[in-house]
């Protein structure tokens, strides 16, 4: 695992793929298209906080990897994000999150009507983006990733609260509403430049990778992270019932841990007395373990890919992911 | 206007179309594919209870004047009431809804979270029902559509509460919300078929009217129509800050309006006093008035769709927009 400050900065990390970064951002608010002044607002505050843009790098680097960068990236990097902001908008509204990317919440700022329906407002450009490009396979490849996007949130839904959530579900749920998406997206980078069946499967088990490997270790930072470098509400997810891989873990190991979960999650002050005991447990290890090892895979996948500008970020966003600190 | 028992009676006015309505029921269920217990029970309620169906009506309907009812037709008909089950399902969170279709909404079942996230997996399998169809410019005319219809509710929530909406405004928002999904039924209908363009257009414009009649009713309904009758929450909109037709009308023609107008929205109890002034007023007859001047223009622009049956079968459910009470 690299540590060094260059590749923790995502704008070095993107370096190769500058250019689409910059069409993906301008394509971003100009394609929400907005009606009105009200969901003109809304617009201006979705994209101008700009976030990571990790599936549209990972579309755009996918796409690198194997050719050029057609229009149809482009679009297709669009639709993506607009899923994921929209999953976003409606997660902040369900967990009553108050803070995201240091700023307050849709649901905080307009409140919860206006996020839900801002957020199908997202979704449904989504498919109006995707089905403009005019490719019936790659919109078959994200059609089908949304869906799963949605399955997984479910999923998540039905096991909350679940003390004895076993961790393959974790793996299941981490799979469908993050992983899936990250895949996609690489999927979709290849596919449309012409990839060979080897190299899209490649590059799509790459971003499988880093796609759970990141929501591990975002779940690691809902309990463990500090909210003024995360930009968000932490402690969510326990509130809400969602435990994740260091509770999993914990849970098994300690018989005690049971009641310190529950205390943890009803009163936030038990909170600190939790986090040590995950990381004096080894279970805070055991989730960042996992989370590694996921990246480890992903780098393995792209062996194959030649360009090496490409393949060298591609390295380096998947460490990023493990040494973010937001 | 017709009333005759027959007129009302939906599975009267489908006869001609009933072995594509049972193939739409049938792939209905099966298209939501559910992942899970959880998600079965979450499908198993929103497809049990079936409702009007009057999209895939308007859609199969629009087939039948032109030619032959392909799968493509039965595919889009699945993807457009998916996208209006998911308006359904969300429209019942934010209004707090607690009955629909004379059973308890979603959010009462399973509450607002489940709600939220199940409305997102009923949007995205509309995008992937309708992506597999092969059919380009269909899938540019249902996303296009989907998208209007959040404009339409974002516009509604930017208006709310405004005692000095203009007609206009509440049209435009009705036109979005609704018709534009109506008449893309039809136009999807009559393009599968391949219709000319001309009666493309004359379909699409009976929808628009049909689809602008039956909102308009929807909100006259929830003011002065019977919740045994209706099997939803009523008073919602008045509740909710939404100002409808025959509201705008009594507030532009009675001075003292305002007052009683925000004594019934702020308690349920003078809900009687404003309902009857509606009625005294005019204002309830000019909003039905408007309902089937739309229903008027509807019928007159399918005047050149030569299958009788059909035709007839079209003007009977733009009556039935009018006269039902549910």
């Amino acid at each position: 695992m690299t540590t060094g400050k260059d590749n923790l900065d995502l704008d070095a990390i993107y370096r190769p793929i500058a250019a689409e970064m910059r069409r993906f951002e301008q394509g971003f608010s100009e394609c929400l298209r907005p009606a009105g002044a009200f969901v003109g607002e809304l617009v201006a505050h979705a994209t101008s906080a700009a976030g990571k843009r990790l599936r549209p790098a990972l579309l755009f680097l996918s796409g690198r990897a194997v050719g050029e960068i057609m229009e149809a990236h482009v679009r297709f990097a669009l639709a993506v994000e607009a899923i994921h902001a929209a999953t976003l908008v409606h997660d902040d509204v369900l967990d009553e999150a108050s803070l995201r990317r240091s700023r307050p919440t849709m649901n905080v700022l307009w409140g919860n009507e206006a996020s839900v329906l801002f957020g199908d407002y997202l979704f449904t450009h989504a498919f109006r983006i995707a089905s403009s490009a005019g490719e019936r396979r790659a919109l078959e490849i994200i059609a089908e990733a949304a869906v799963e996007v949605c399955e997984g949130e479910l999923l998540q839904i039905a096991e909350r609260g679940n003390l004895q959530l076993p961790e393959e579900r974790y793996r299941e749920i981490v799979a469908k509403k993050t992983a899936v998406l990250c895949e996609s997206a690489c999927r979709l980078g290849a596919a449309l430049a012409g990839a060979a069946p080897e190299m899209e499967k490649a590059l799509a088990g790459y971003g499988r990778g880093v796609g759970m490997a990141f929501q591990i270790v975002d779940d690691c930072l809902d309990l463990i992270g500090d909210e003024r470098e995360t930009g968000k509400s932490l402690g969510t997810d326990l509130q809400k019932g969602k435990y994740t891989l260091p509770i999993i873990h914990f849970l098994r190991a300690d018989a005690k841990a049971a009641g310190l979960v529950a205390r943890a999650a009803g009163d936030g002050s038990h909170l600190g007395e939790l986090r040590n005991a995950l990381i004096r447990s080894g279970s805070m290890e055991y989730a960042f373990s996992a989370a590694r090892e996921h990246i480890g895979d992903a780098k393995a996948s792209i062996a194959a890919v030649k360009a090496q500008e490409i393949r060298a970020a591609l390295e380096k966003l998947a460490d990023y992911v493990i040494a973010r600190r937001k």
